[in-house]
């Protein structure tokens, strides 16, 4: 009963061969924005580690940190596997890691490469710790703090002066510092409401960071920041490592964002697509194409058609149908080039990102960590 | 740069050791799913064929046929490719194929299988037709017709006879019947509203094949119908094939339907779950589980809390945040079953299926067809 899913593509092949509905990646795009990253923070003493929860592709990961990345964010313990597996040296695994099944992974994983990790809670510490000195390592951990996502992580303040100390004392941990990401911050559409959220932010780990320095505790890193506001933390002499992950890509809804201007935020190129095929177009308002739930995702909004006169209006699971206002541009089998509403679900959706320059097939690289939900 | 992501199971292991976010499956309420839909159609002369889109699973669609399927639907060639591999020798592509790498796989598949398909377009038969010829095998062809759905198909009456007459003098294809699947009716809260819809497609469908018979052109299979119409469909006398997917599993979304007696729907069970473990638990009021959009799909609402007193709030990419009532129900480590808000994009973001029967996995099976886009 084995199965192999079929590539659908191979370096050298026409795009317009590529079979559908596939994940694209525009190299010259992709080059832009690893490159636009550099520019934005020239000057900056900050260092940068890419969220690998985005395109989970070691092949990107690499090609990140040629532009200098100390290394990759994941957020799971086999994504992290994955990383590794792909020869990034050096993973933060941004996230609480629960259970003595991923702990353990977790630490065996430290034998093999530089790992650390999360921690918003003084019993999951002891395990951490407990793991480590197992597996005969010394793990990284980063206090997790809580500045305006309401997610995870401690508060700022006291609560995470106490955690720092239990991560301190423990033998085979090492306080690496301090990580508070605002996520909620990311997609505000203003700019200035991003800046207040950000430097309140900053506020709260600058306190906090005052009660660990009176208890002698010096935190190496502080990192966090996100596509929507990295500049704001990389200029707040607070903030010394950064970790955006979709700048890489783009979708369509960083693209609401606005700029400090007031213009819509442009500071990367869409390089990431899906690459659908005009399937059924019975009515002359209405193309449907083959990329619906499972070949996209939704969750923050529809995708945008990257052709004019046309409006991706639903997906149901294997559709996606299309408004169009010249049915003659969309005939049956034409491929389009559809730009995600969101990319870290889409790409996750998928086993390749197949890139391209010129329309012709450049690329084709698995995306190991697709999947790697543990 | 290998790397496989570890199963998050075996059989024999206690539910508690699960690794997470896994998907699911409570094998007794799944049986009693197959069970009551052998039941809810006693006496009735009519085909099964459920659609695999839900599950992908060759091993839920071998029991399927054990309970008298006549085969399966998939919406991909590659979907069926992976069917026919585990083992099911009859496969409706109950889908448009479009593209000659598409239909030159469905022609190679008609050599291994019986295969039908659906047309929408007089081209597209054409191809089919010619990708038989080099293949040396005759592909069954469905007519699709749009009785509501407003997707693809032709307008029932003239065009749906028109495109059948094009197939059945395809010298290698067999005008097999008419596809009419209601997808718009399935999720319609009442009854009956539900009824008027499938109501009205019968009487499209019914007034189609009554042009086809005047050309002499005789439908073997009308099929359509899914989970929230299927008695409907099948107490028609018109459709003589259906293909529900969702009842084996049962979704957060199918169970707001509301049945005849204006109580809600529950002619199946919830089988489907994602096991999901509490993360981090810093807030009395809000616990994170490490199930997010990676792990469910969120496209039909958030996915329900099987537990009292808990409400799954919003999902980010690895994260789901819930109220809690009670914070000492929810502990970190604590796991729990999360019914998913849609079935079919949810499982197509897993690789393996954990069985298990009163606390203990009984059976991991892989979603073969996970990711079978093409």
């Amino acid at each position: 009963m084995t199965f192999q899913i079929p590539c659908p593509a191979e370096p050298g092949m026409a795009l317009s061969e590529v079979d559908t509905p596939a994940l694209l990646l525009d190299l010259d795009a992709f080059d832009t924005n690893l490159q636009r990253l550099d520019t934005s923070l020239e000057g900056k003493q900050l260092r940068v580690r890419p969220h690998a929860k985005s395109h989970k592709c070691p092949e990107i990961a690499l090609r990140q940190m040629a532009h200098g990345a100390v290394g990759v964010c994941c957020q799971k313990v086999t994504e992290a596997e994955a990383m590794v597996a792909g020869g990034i040296p050096d993973v933060l695994v941004s996230n609480q890691v629960v259970g003595p099944r991923k702990i353990q992974r977790l630490a065996a994983l430290a034998q093999r490469a530089r790992v650390s990790v999360l921690a918003d809670d003084a019993d999951n510490v002891d395990a951490l710790n407990d793991a480590a000195a197992k597996a005969g390592v010394r793990l990284n951990v980063l206090v997790e703090v809580n500045v305006g996502a309401n997610r995870c992580g401690v508060e700022p303040g006291e609560p995470a002066r106490k955690l720092a100390a239990v991560v301190a004392s423990s033998s085979n941990l090492h306080l690496r510092g301090i990580h508070a990401y605002q996520g909620a911050a990311q997609h505000v559409r203003s700019a200035d409401e991003r800046r207040a959220l950000i430097e309140r932010a900053v506020r709260l780990v600058s306190e906090t960071l005052a009660l660990l320095h009176e208890d002698g505790l010096e935190c190496e890193i502080v990192t966090g920041a996100g596509t929507g506001t990295y500049l704001m933390e990389a200029g707040s002499d607070v903030y010394n490592e950064i970790q955006p992950g979709s700048y890489v890509f783009m979708d369509a809804d960083y693209a609401r964002n606005l700029a400090e201007d007031g213009k819509p935020f442009h500071a990367f190129l869409h390089s990431l697509f899906v690459w659908t095929t005009v399937m059924s177009h019975t009515n002359p308002g209405r193309a449907v194409v083959d990329a619906g739930l499972k070949a996209l995702s939704v969750d923050s909004g529809m995708p945008l058609v990257d052709e004019p006169g046309a409006e991706y209006l639903g997906a149901s699971d294997e559709h996606g149908v299309l408004r169009v206002d010249d049915a003659s541009r969309y005939p049956l089998g034409k491929k389009i080039r559809l730009i995600p509403g969101h990319c870290d679900p889409t790409v996750n959706l998928h086993d390749w990102i197949v890139g391209y320059r010129s329309d012709t097939v450049e690329s084709v690289w698995p995306i190991t960590a697709r999947g790697a939900l543990y």
